[in-house]
C-alpha cells in the first residue's frame, strides 16, 4: 500500500469519477472561526466516495476475473458504488443485502445492474451464502475499506485534496474526514504524506462509535461495543481494518467526536450554505469543524462531505435545527 | 456583446468564481429518456450563477469608479452576487430591498458587507431613492441582466459547459437554461455559439411566466401579464431586455414550459439523485428535462441548475413529491 498505487488509481479512476472541487460559504467560516473548505464526495457518482475505491478494484483485476463477476456485503453506500463500478467494466456483481435493508437501498442496487441476493439476519450467515456463491461462479469479493485497490481509489480523494490545496495556497491545515472503517482516511492520509505533507487528517466520528479515536489514543486497535444506536450509519463499523489501521496509526492526527444532534445541524448548514445534500455520516467532518473549533488548528480546515444518501424524513428533521 | 467579453471575463473571474463540474446520474437519464447532464451553478458562491456575472462587472470597472462603490436592486439571487463581489474588491455595495423581504435574504445580504436599505413597495420608489444615492455617492448601478458585462460574466458558465461537453464527446444535445431577464441564457448561447455551435440553446420558464418562450414564437419581446403567482421567484422578471433580446433572438431554440408542480419534482430528483440543493426556479430546466422529453432533440440534454437559495419549507413541500 504506497502512493504509487493511488496515483495508479487516479489514472484509472479519470475521467470515470466526478472530479469534485472544493467548496465554501463565509457562513461557515463564521461558525468555524476559520475558512472550511469541503470536498463533497456526496456529487461523486452514486452518492458517495465509495465510487472511487469500488471502480480502482475493479479496474486494477486481471480481464479474465474480473469477468466472471464480484460480490459484496453491503446494505449502504459500497453496494452502490460496486454496482455500478461493475457495469461501467461490462461485469456482474452480487450484493448481499439483509431482507431489512431499507426497500430504497435494494432497488437502487438492482437499478444499478446488480444481481441483489437478500439474507435473514436472523436465520442465516451472509459470509456463508457468499462463500457458497462465490464458489459456483468464480466471483472476486470487494471488501469495503479492507482491500488495497479500494484503499488507493479513496487515496485518489486526497490527491485532489492536495491539488486543490496547493493551487488555493493553503498550507497550514488539518483535513478532517468522516471515518468508518478508515479507508476514506487511510488513502487520504497516504496520499496528503506524499504530496502535500503540512496537512494533518483528522478522523470525525460520531459519539459511541468513536473506536478510530480511542485507537489512536491507545496506539491499538479499540473495537466499538455496539453496532447500532447512532444515525451516522454510513460510518458504524466494528473497527479499522488490518490493513487501514497501521496507516491510520502513523499518519492521523488525534480522533475528533461528534454528537447525532451536531451532524443533523451540520447537515443543515450544507443544505442552507452549500446547497449540498450530506448524509449524518457524511456530515461529520464537517460538524467537528463546525463544532469542535477548538480542537483544530491552522487557518484553514479541509472537510469531505463523504455522502449524501439521506431518506427525506431524515433530511426533513436535520432541517428543523436550522 | 461579443464572444471576446467573455473570455475577458472568464480571465478575470478565474480562481475568484467555482469551475462547477458536470454531473449526472442514471436514475435521471432513466426519467429523460437521454442522458442528463446537470451544471450545478447553486454550488457557485452565494448560490447561485449571479456571482459570475456581478464579479465580471465589478473587475471590468474602472478602479476608481469601483472604488466610490455600486448599487443594485434585488430581493434574491443578484442582491448577495454584488455584496460578495463588491466585498471581493474591497469597494461598498448598497443593495435596496423591499422592506417586506424574506428576513435571511436581508440578513445574507448584510452578512455579505452590504449596506441594505429597504423601502415600502406600498409607498416609495426604489428609483427614487437608488437615483438620490448614486447622485449623493457617485455609486455605480449593476443591474441584474441588462448589463453586457454581466451577460460577459454569465457566459462564462457556458465556456465551462463546452469545454466539458467537448472532453465528455457531447456534440448532440439542447441545453436547458433557466430563464429569467435572460442574461445566463444570452452569455450560454454566446458562448456556445463559439465554442460548441452544435449545441443548441433552449430557455425554461414556469407556466405562465414564460414571456420568452413566447417572445421566441412571435419574434417580438413580449411582457409577463403578471408578476407574481409562481414559486420560481428567482426567473420571474417583466421581459427580456434590450441586450439579452436580440441574443436570444438569434441562437435560442424554442422555449419550454414547466409546472410549478414540476418545478418541486425537479427539486426532490436533484436531492435524492445528486445530492444537490435546487430553488424552485433553479430547477425549471431540469423540470424541462425530466417533463418534457418529446420537446427535446438528441441523445443527451445539459441543463443550469441556476441557484439554490430556498427556505426549509418550500424544499420539505418538495421532499413531499417523492
Amino acid at each position: 500500500m504506497n502512493i504509487e498505487m493511488i496515483r495508479a488509481a487516479a489514472t484509472r479512476i479519470h475521467g470515470h469519477a466526478v472530479r469534485t472541487p472544493l467548496v465554501r460559504s463565509e457562513f461557515l467560516d463564521q461558525i468555524a472561526g476559520r475558512r472550511v473548505w469541503v470536498k463533497p464526495e456526496c456529487l461523486q457518482h452514486t452518492g458517495s466516495f465509495k465510487f472511487r475505491g469500488a471502480y480502482s478494484a475493479l479496474s486494477a483485476m486481471a480481464p479474465d476475473v474480473r469477468a466472471r463477476g464480484v460480490i459484496a456485503f453491503s446494505s449502504g453506500n459500497h453496494a452502490q458504488g460496486v454496482a455500478l463500478a461493475a457495469r461501467m467494466h461490462g461485469t456482474s456483481s452480487v450484493i448481499i443485502m439483509p431482507a431489512d435493508a431499507p426497500q430504497m437501498k435494494i432497488d437502487n442496487t438492482r437499478a444499478l445492474g446488480a444481481e441483489v441476493v437478500l439474507y435473514d439476519r436472523a436465520t442465516e450467515s451472509r459470509d456463508e451464502i457468499g462463500a457458497t456463491l462465490s464458489a459456483e461462479r468464480g466471483l472476486t469479493l470487494v471488501k469495503p475499506f479492507d482491500n488495497a485497490e479500494v484503499i488507493a481509489g479513496q487515496g485518489t480523494c486526497g490527491l485532489e485534496i492536495a491539488e486543490d490545496a496547493d493551487r488555493l495556497g493553503i498550507k497550514d491545515a488539518d483535513v478532517v474526514v468522516c471515518c468508518g472503517g478508515g479507508g476514506l482516511t487511510a488513502g487520504i492520509a497516504l496520499a496528503l504524506e506524499a504530496e502535500a505533507p503540512t496537512l494533518r487528517v483528522r478522523p470525525a466520528e460520531p459519539a459511541g462509535f468513536d473506536d478510530v479515536a480511542r485507537s489512536l489514543a491507545a496506539h491499538k486497535i479499540v473495537k466499538n461495543p455496539a453496532l447500532t444506536g447512532s444515525i451516522c450509519d454510513a460510518i458504524i463499523t466494528p473497527s479499522a481494518g488490518d490493513l487501514t489501521w497501521p496507516i491510520l496509526r502513523r499518519l492521523c492526527g488525534a480522533g475528533l467526536v461528534i454528537t447525532d444532534d451536531e451532524a443533523l445541524c451540520a447537515m443543515a448548514h450544507a443544505f442552507s450554505r452549500l446547497k449540498l445534500v450530506a448524509e449524518p455520516g457524511g456530515a461529520a467532518a464537517l460538524a467537528a469543524a463546525l463544532f469542535r473549533k477548538d480542537e483544530i488548528e491552522g487557518d484553514d480546515v479541509i472537510v469531505t462531505i463523504s455522502g449524501g444518501n439521506v431518506d427525506p424524513a431524515m433530511f426533513t428533521a436535520a432541517l428543523e435545527t436550522l
